[in-house]
């Protein structure tokens, strides 16, 4: 395949690639040969602009005709075929096992947004006039959805696909009726234009305004800016770190017209192993999360970053304590890790110096590493502390994005319950346990159900179901908009608003709130 | 009854009201006796941080029991008799007849809220694991809802109830299980004690901590910024000015944590008068409008304020043309009008004001205005201008609040489109036609409905249904929070976010979500 290395602005390519930047191979440690642009202040405005003419056309079409958009986009996304997946492979490292799941899930998103379409009722409200009510008559009102306009969309470093070009953020308002412009991430522009490009195919498929979808490329800090700020975007999508995610707050805040920002941002992943567990199956947990650790080399945003364990290896007897079973497994099950590469040089090195710096922190024990690979791999890292080293340390209470994990040794159960108390919100939090434990689950769960997006009981935080009872998001910081979640069906009322039509007479309702 | 002119902190009345401030009787012109307290930073810091120690209580309460205690509320409500009718008359200068219809939509809103809550399951989504499912088992995920936390609210001054202390904010806060601290509108301090008695009452009678409940009096301009900035508060509702609103909304953007701000503030409501409607029920029209203009002294955020309608009589026919015989019926029905009192003397200065100044615009008229009372009270005015001075001039596109409405003399109907696309956002617009205007109401309602959050056709926009399928909101600046209502049942989304239980053994889940 030939990749442009330009912009894709309402239908058209455009874009000077000569000063451009590159794509990282991060599996062979060298730049790419494609050339990106970066977009010009014109371009940007260009691709606003265009994407707000299409807007109202856009916003009229029937759910029926949104629906096959969709699906037709997911289409084209298959008929991409393995040029997708190899280019995916080179800009972010990830395996094509991964990648394949990854687009199977992008499809499945776009998929189910279009189902959802087709109940087009979802969740209108028809309530009929009542001539008669006493002591005033009863207008009838019915409750309809409007999209909000053009919605900026930022394509996520770790999701190339499922979180990018046309993943979560884009499907859902694209369903919701939103023109989209989208910034492609920097690390994998040549993925966002491949599916830029199949996205332009459905737009003519389906016979739609081009400028319902443009695609931005760059490297430069004012590019984002322009974005965010421009009087004509009414809605922000992001995943990412909370430092750039609270860079892009500031700026929508200064904005005169505040408008949602879907900041989808970092999270611990707490995981509480409770008592019987860890005896009886103590063993197998470590396994797992250590598994769970390594998912995508620890670059998911639902990675197990903190495990919590009641250590019992204190009464003096000779026998090894369950505790120290469950340390000792999650040490030879690290160490037997293969080294792995990351999204970026920029990512690694971030990693890199975040495990140096814990490793200087008194009573922070680095108990097990994997595998040392090439320079220009990362070792998965397994590190161990206690209670009041964690509360004391603000460092230690960031996530370290990569496989990467901190066991706080609890002295009893009230260190668990303590722990709860002073964690920020997440998107997930994980309670290990047997029938014996369950009266500690139940004191558990209350208080941390609200410190969570999503409460999870004996399974892994990783993998994300896309289905209805989704919920990804969280308190802050897990995410900047609490009501909301960034996965499943609800994520299409980011997008969309109420409206109350009152006394309107049928020709001009919507034909989804007509008798 | 006796009023202390305290703050109402977790069931205990506190404050020094010796340096306090006083209401204002509007209909008697002259300050009234109580003194009420300027509440202290501890007594702001108290407030706040009991609310949080009752949150965790009062959010597992059942659905049914928030439902009990919403009811009891409205009960207490009622219980407070005429006391409560003449103290709101008294501060406000609303009639007895207003001030009775407003309690009883507060006490529907309650009860709204209540039966909601007897439908426990509102929105909740159950989809069982499935553990045969390919290429991956399904996992059990169920969606629920969690209130968000202290919740501040801020009493409107053109609502003493229906948006102030027992208001839609409070009332669909606590139906979410939100803890409030209430900041008392300064100009009905009173009303705002009464109805919080009633509210503590209701927490006695169902045993709710009583840091559920707490009233912030108070006149300085600090208050609201410790309320707002307050790190345990996790949602702000406010009813008020764009100025007030842009004011709270610029001290919450300089948070660490974002909240959500849900600021229902000013609206132009225009209303659109079609060609036939015009010639055929002009007149009737005319005298609808100026008596929805008058209703409140035109302190209804709903209040028409913008009239549009073609003129017909450019013809040099010698006939009185349609738009001089609605012009003329106007005219002659609003000077008939008496003079009012506002609720406040800032608001009739500012009122005053604005009508001043918009006599000296070029090309704007003063065509009628009410009878002319006493010195404290007001005339409503009624002003006319063609289109391309509305859209020179910004000052005629802001809201005056107060019984005054402009009518813009359109041209033809092209005129009323170009108003559209330079209208920004609205609470409500109505369209006023007959069967013969179908064609130009249906070209004119596909881009008007982007701009307003209530469509109306043939009907005035002042009275707002409390009801399901009601949108209280709409674009900036009508709303700060365009994906939300203040009124009607959807209004609980505000304050509550959404969970997902992922293989939550029966025992750990919400009632509601379990089998």
């Amino acid at each position: 395949m030939n990749l442009t290395g330009k912009n894709l602005i309402s239908g058209e390519f455009s874009g000077d690639t000569s000063h451009g930047f590159t794509a990282f191979n991060a599996q062979k440690n060298q730049p790419m040969a494609t050339l990106f642009t970066n977009a010009t202040e014109v371009e940007v405005n260009s691709a606003i602009t265009r994407a707000n003419e299409a807007f109202l056309s856009y916003s009229q079409l029937s759910a029926n005709e949104r629906a096959t958009f969709l699906r037709t986009i997911g289409e084209q996304i298959i008929a991409l075929g393995d040029d997708l997946v190899d280019v995916a492979c080179a800009e972010t490292g990830l395996p094509a096992i991964r990648i394949q799941g990854e687009r199977g899930r992008t499809v499945g998103q776009l998929n189910l947004f279009a189902d959802l379409l087709d109940k087009q009722e979802y969740q209108t409200v028809i309530e009929q006039g009542d001539s008669a009510r006493q002591p005033l008559p009863k207008p009838d009102t019915r409750l309809g959805y409007l999209p909000l306009g053009v919605v900026a969309v930022f394509g996520a470093s770790n999701f190339p696909l499922a979180f990018s070009t046309a993943g979560g953020d884009t499907a859902s308002a694209l369903a919701a009726g939103c023109p989209i412009v989208m910034k492609a991430h920097a690390a994998h522009p040549g993925t966002a234009e491949l599916v830029a490009t199949a996205i332009l195919k459905a737009i003519k498929q389906c016979n739609i305004d081009a400028g319902v979808f443009s695609l931005i490329q760059g490297k430069k800090y004012q590019i984002s800016t322009q974005i965010v700020t421009h009087p004509l975007v009414k809605a922000v999508g992001f995943t990412g770190s909370e430092r750039v995610g609270m860079i892009l707050q500031a700026q929508i805040n200064q904005r005169v017209e505040p408008i949602p920002f879907y900041g989808e941002l970092g999270s611990l992943n707490p995981q509480f192993i409770l008592t019987n567990k860890l005896a009886n199956q103590g063993v197998e947990i470590a396994e797992q999360l250590v598994a769970s650790t390594l998912m995508g080399q620890g670059q998911f945003c639902t990675s197990p970053g903190i495990w919590l364990a009641i250590d019992d290896s204190q009464s003096g007897s000779c026998d090894l304590s369950s505790y120290q079973n469950f340390i000792d497994k999650a040490k030879a099950t690290m160490i037997t890790q293969p080294a792995g590469v990351m999204l970026t040089p920029s990512i690694r090195s971030a990693y890199n110096e975040q495990v140096t710096q814990w490793q200087t922190i008194q009573n922070v024990n680095l108990i097990a590493q994997g595998q040392q690979g090439e320079a220009f791999q990362c070792r998965s890292a397994l590190f161990a502390t206690d209670l009041s080293t964690f509360i004391k340390n603000k460092t230690l209470q960031e996530e370290i994005f990569g496989a990467c994990a901190l066991i706080i040794k609890c002295a009893d159960f009230a260190q668990m319950l303590q722990f709860v108390t002073i964690l920020k919100g997440n998107l997930t939090a994980s309670i290990h346990a047997l029938d014996g434990d369950l009266m500690q689950a139940q004191q558990l769960a209350l208080p941390l159900a609200h410190k969570v997006g999503r409460l999870i009981y004996n399974q892994m935080p990783t993998g994300v179901e896309v289905c209805a009872s989704m919920n990804h998001g969280g308190p802050f910081p897990a995410s900047t908009a609490i009501t909301t979640t960034s996965v499943g069906s609800e994520a299409i009322n980011r997008f969309r608003r109420p409206i109350c039509y009152q006394n309107i007479p049928s020709e001009l309702l919507p034909q989804i709130l007509r008798d």
